[in-house]
């Protein structure tokens, strides 16, 4: 069986996904969708597929599952028209930026009995799946910390700041996710501290720059997320996860695997640039992972249950730092 | 000039110290006390000095400053004492585990105008004092988030815990030493999460084995501390330092810096087991700097006010668990 | 202009760079050929191109040039046909295990004004490449001393062995054209040491599986070069650059970016396994390289010079092993 | 028992076998020799023993070993001396850089049933014993090829170089004796090369600054030395062994063990910066073993004919550069 797709947004992590759509074994691309003519255009050039409206696309039979790229302001409601359409819905992170939408918009899935896997890329990659796997393997015994490092290069554009949700729903919400995947226990509090410290543009937008987050769940074990917008040396990535019987990190990855020595001593390059290149494998295995549960040989890896709590426990960072308090994640009222 | 030093205590820190006094340029070891004779005979031995009480070294005319080694709960009376006497104090950490008797304490020993050093051995390691020079020659520009990674190879004995004042006044008093040094700004808020994960004997005396603290200044700068009193592979002791320029960062010691590799991958030994072989060139420039400031080259380099501050964060980080919130230093009334 | 090829051979290195074309903007595959007919029609399919023959193929006006992935002992007699036909040509290494026939394969191309690039894939290996940026760039100052460590993580079948040409002419010969490249000057003089300590039937084949090589230039730059056809931990693949300002060196790849500690230590994946995972990024740019150079925008890159030179130095390896003795590589008559 | 010591010459490398001797348990200093008196009194002074000289110290009843750290040129008459005197001898390598000087010298030291153990330090150095325990662990399997790297931060001057014997005899003369260390079997055959890359100053008193050397053993196993005076990033020393079953590796010493990241990548300081401070314990192991040897617990680690070998090594290589040509051991009529 193959999977026939249509990408809907033909920006930069649609054409990601379409790359990864036409190489991944089982997929086929059939259609993309965009607003932006040449958009489309490049990418229907790219992969010799049509270019459709949205609409369209709903009603097409030869489409069997859908990628939404678009702005996250139509993210539910895409969603909750191509599960009604009896499509396979891949959606990039987050579902919505307001939690009371999103758990409607999860309702209409399951009212639909619709496959929704949610982007939460990081779960692929490569290094974090090798980790993950020491720790299933019991390398380590019984998790009882983790640490991610998280941090971008630079600040996004303040248009992006605008409609990002700020810090917490934008780029922490990536950690959520892999604290929980690693915690491999439902989190129970949250508490936070945030800062503008790399740009006081950021700070006008009502947004931080800088945060640092501990999680706990209820049997005790610990998380720390620490996030900055800024890291001059590249896209900083790394967790360490800590055990009864050892740890296991995963290191950065650099442009160049090299070494240069001189008078003022041993250099390497600086790590990859951004998430474009730094998780290449990672959008490959995504989609792979995607294809496999639609066709219905794995369950879906991440679900829009997982996007919805890494939402709350989002929303309960901001709230824990308005409040200076700690925060449990049943006042956000969501299932776990 | 010599500075003509007693120790008072002969056991594992006392040895340390008295190691360190014998082999420093402008220093003598004049004099031991302990009250267990075999113990004053084997350092009396091994370096050649009388055996005295406490108060006959009080009342030596040939004895410049004492090195205070003994338990705990005897510290601030003996500073006092010494302050009193004329004496230069060098006291290992705590001046003592209740926040008030340290202030009484201080009183008197700046009405005595006596010198007071408090035992902070991490700023004297050398690839600490190289990291620490990276920020001071301004390579990674302002500091922003300092983030310390302390965990011991495995838990003291509940003797030991019972009188240790916790975790936080125990072993992430070092830390939030560390983190005041570093961040370049006093403290102005402490929150904290603690656990007990690794021993519940632990949890039965009061006390937690795995903690994290979110450390903020007025200005919003952030530290974050991670502490465990477990860590299979060896005495974790690393501080990463990210500014707006760059990060710099100190990595810990191996046993032997040799990388053997088979068909399972590639080995390196363990880290340094604990505090006494990780730390033997901070003791060592520890009492260095001591010496320097009785000599009159240098001011002292951790003050009786650097051992109060952090006593009172450790307080701080109690009083956050307590609550669930946020905890203001001032609350402590600690003038800083 | 899209350079259309056909790839002739289609076993593993067939496949390697039939994939490597596929993906290669401004190439496209128009034709496999292969006496197996179940091999050509896998790629046939997989690529979507013709399985046609090669006198075919060499008559076929929709095919601009070749990558020829025959056995070695066709290579010589089918770069002369499809030079002679007019298409540019890409050869696997080597031309021929007999320096004879080289020379005069070479003289056919000559005539022809033929385009021949061979496969010395390590040159485009994206590491080695930043490392010989890092030369060229000034970085280490002049170079003095190069060190190649390449060993494979097992022997390949006696079958294999003993159609190669010995060690020398099969394994070695990437790593003399690697010196050549980055020592910047034509290499002198050759000595050598090999013995057989892996497996003792590459000795019955009259074949080492152990060897040391030192190469110099007339200036005195040397080369080392160790091999082995054994290395438990992976495919090793290391070169160090020593120059008058400092040194560049390239590290091995692993598995996953990932260290496991626990009691007895710290511990990393084993090595990325063999050639088709380790320089997957090494073929694509190759072949890449080899479609500007047929485009006219670069010279070729590795040319049938660079086949015969290299060559000429495992001959002169295994005369030095012979005779135990410093050879000169103008006993070879080769020009340089 | 406490061996009493005296040593003879309080230049560099004598001052480094006082402390040493200093501060080992079972040995003392008694009595220093050099007829530079400001020399002497300084190392009489810092340790508190005698000023004498050296036939007063041959004729001492308190003194039972002694160090020779004068200059080459007196050492094999030195040894003669002592040996005769009864006393245990440590003596700087190379005992002499005459070969056959050497063979009279321990003809004399085995006539005389004497101590003598020759320094070469390296063998003490924690990190390479810790090397050579995982290989007599087994964790290697059995050796096949061992690799060392060992490059000077810079050259000596030209006054030191004319009195060296050459690059082989005063530098190389190391590698030679860890080569037979690690190898476990004793060399068969050595080649060379060797330039003069660095400064022409050098080639001008008949030397060369930049050699590599391999040797093999009867049994085929291999080692490669790399050699060069200079290394603007620091004193260079690695050792590699590759094995049946995997490989074991020793890697540098560094400044400080921190990294610094940047816009321009990661950094790290240089290495220690030459033999004073990256052996300091090599040093202090070395006087141990002497020490364990003289007391009768252990058989003395590095012997006189261990000095004599590598100093054998050392001429074959020069023959070898010189003729161009494999030479076998067997040529220098030392018994192996």
């Amino acid at each position: 069986m193959t999977v026939r797709f249509a990408i809907l947004g033909a920006g930069r992590i649609g054409q990601v996904h379409a790359r990864a759509v036409a190489s991944t074994e089982g997929a086929s691309l059939v259609a993309i969708a965009d607003p932006m003519a040449a958009a489309a255009q490049k990418v229907a050039a790219n992969y010799g597929c049509d270019i459709r409206t949205i609409d369209a696309i709903a009603a097409s039979d030869d489409v069997d599952a859908v990628a939404i790229c678009t702005p996250t302001d139509t993210h539910a409601t895409l969603i909750e028209q191509f599960a009604r359409a009896g499509k396979a819905v891949f959606c990039e992170k987050p579902i919505d930026l307001d939690l009371e939408r999103v758990k409607e918009c999860l309702k209409t899935v399951s009212e639909e009995n619709a496959t929704l896997m949610v982007g939460f890329n990081r779960r692929f990659d490569p290094d974090f799946m090798a980790l993950k796997k020491a720790i299933d393997d019991g390398k380590i015994g019984d998790v009882e910390m983790v640490t991610i490092s998280s941090r971008d290069p630079g600040a996004p554009p303040a248009e992006y700041i605008k409609v990002s949700g700020g810090i917490f729903r934008d780029m922490t919400i990536h950690d959520f996710d892999v604290a929980r995947w690693l915690l491999g226990e439902e989190i129970a509090t949250v508490q936070a501290a945030a800062s503008v410290l790399t740009d006081s543009e950021i700070g006008k937008l009502g947004d931080y720059d800088s945060v640092n987050v501990i999680l706990t769940t209820e049997s005790g074990k610990q998380c720390t997320i620490t996030n900055s917008r800024r890291a001059t040396y590249g896209y900083d990535q790394r967790i360490e996860v800590l055990g009864s019987k050892g740890s296991v990190s995963a290191e950065n990855m650099r442009e160049a695997n090299i070494v240069l020595a001189d008078e003022s001593g041993f250099h390497q390059p600086p790590l990859l640039d951004f998430f474009m290149t730094r998780y290449i494998a990672a959008y490959a295995n995504e989609i792979a992972g995607f294809v496999a549960a639609v066709s219905g040989k794995t369950a879906t890896p991440t679900t829009g249950h997982d996007g919805m709590v890494a939402l709350a426990l989002a929303d309960a960072a901001l709230l824990s730092v308005a409040e200076q308090r700690v925060v449990k994640l049943s006042e956000l009222k969501v299932s776990t």
